[in-house]
């Protein structure tokens, strides 16, 4: 694990600086909203969609890997799509949460205007980048934009947004197989798309394209089921950790639904899944990251 | 006019029915999110953008027009993004405005949260009509990514997004030089994109493309004082119209600051800017669509 917490910190230290510099070049005469965009992009966080983009465009490269620089870009624009959905599912109107990452909540911060503002900009940012990865790297303009493609499918009516609405409000019978759906939009197409973008840069062709976004998927499954324990176990310990919210909302859980146990062995069997789906990882820090995933909450 | 009013009608016709697909196409669970997106996309509107797309395109077409269905689909992504503006703007934490073309705002048809999400898929629509462009039109990658990348740099922060939130707190002093840039970013910029867009299908160059957005951009201003000069006199004859909702507010236009005579003949100069910028347009009915623009506020 010393070897996989190296090059996190290494790959996670480029994308901080990438996300400052393409921040950075934004046209924009508002000083209060870049501020607020630096605000939510740079205060933290795993990284770990951008990493898998890294990682999966690290195994499947088979040449020099000359489309590194891109690929760090368009993990750039998948934490930004991340991001933009934190910043907008923490608003009151929706799960109204006043902190992330153990700082005020964008809206708490700037205000409720500027928070929607932002998470609009971030999104649009992410399509900026992708968009005009050709000005700053040499890139064919079809790789260009299949990344656009795969992202936008992601993060739209397919992915994050009707996820994000499931969750609001979700559809009876409130089971297993509910869960799964939401857990499909909201965590796994996103990821999906980060493990897809990275083959997209090492040149995959459509039928590797698409082995790689099933595994992500399998991944996101296995993340949002571990991520749910975490917050259960923060709530069972109740020593230093903030209480799991998502038992006091009465929020649609996996463990909640099926048993903390039984939920314990469908992440590891989504994860598994995962990294059947992508053999190239083997070995690789691309599968350590993947298994702490969900060991983390073992 | 007639002529320009059949012609408007006809193209109007096709970008509703267009909407109507595109939407139609989505991958989306969630019926609530698709209902919310069609009320706002197919609920009227001037089509403004998209006639000025498709019409720039007619314009600047010097072979067979065999990209217009392409540039139709694009027509409708600029719609999209127009629509997420007009939805997110309306909030209760933006303009707080309760109707819209005569009909509930979002927010008060569906809830908040609906309508943030639903301006959220409406803006990430944009780009998957885009990206996905090749899927349905033999359109090269590089026209696609041409338009994805005009079309990000409008929508973000160099553009609509800077545009209301200075909007929603005017810098000192509220000159006419702020009012200026605040219309640039808030009504400029996507004007000029709708144009550059039908430029880029009719396969006109760097530097054609340059001098089109520049009209555009001319183009925009007009029709942003000529849009608050009507509400303005909305006020003035206090009849049957809606009251002048600016006024009410205090809000910052070039009327308000340099008065209702200074701010038409202003109108008129962009207007003969944004003319002269695209010759091509003489005696066409693009020409007849821009001198509409200004002169319904005569």
């Amino acid at each position: 694990m010393n070897d996989l917490d190296r090059l996190a910190r290494e790959d996670r230290d480029a994308v901080e600086a990438r996300l400052d510099a393409l921040v950075g070049r934004l046209a924009s005469h508002h000083d209060g909203m870049r501020e607020a965009i630096r605000y939510s992009l740079l205060g933290g966080g795993k990284r770990m969609r951008p990493l898998l983009c890294l990682w999966t465009h690290d195994v499947m490269t088979r040449e020099a890997a000359h489309l590194r620089d891109a690929a760090l870009d368009a993990a750039c624009a998948l934490e930004c799509v991340h991001t933009y959905s934190l910043v907008h599912d923490d608003l009151p109107c929706m799960d109204n949460d006043d902190f992330r990452r153990g700082r005020p909540s964008s809206h708490v911060r700037f205000g409720e205007a500027i928070a929607v503002l932002a998470g609009d900009a971030l999104l649009n940012l992410a399509f900026e980048i992708l968009s005009t990865l050709g000005e700053r790297h040499r890139v064919a303009p079809e790789t260009a934009l299949a990344a656009t493609a795969s992202l936008a499918y992601a993060s739209g009516t397919a992915g994050l947004i009707s996820g994000q609405a499931m969750d609001l409000a979700p559809p009876e019978p409130r089971d297993a197989a509910v869960v799964d759906s939401i857990h499909v939009r909201k965590t796994g197409h996103l990821i999906a798309a980060a493990m897809e973008t990275g083959a997209i840069f090492a040149g995959s062709g459509e039928a590797v394209r698409r082995r790689i976004r099933s595994a992500g998927l399998e991944a996101g499954l296995a993340f949002q089921i571990a991520d749910d324990l975490l917050d259960l176990e923060g709530k069972q310990e109740t020593l230093g950790k903030t209480p799991g919210k998502d038992v006091d909302r009465g929020k649609l859980t996996l463990p909640a639904v099926i048993g903390t146990e039984p939920a314990r062995a469908r992440a590891r069997e989504h994860m598994e899944a995962a990294l059947a789906g992508c053999p190239d990882a083997k070995g690789t820090p691309l599968e350590a990251l993947i298994r702490h995933i969900v060991e983390r909450s073992a």
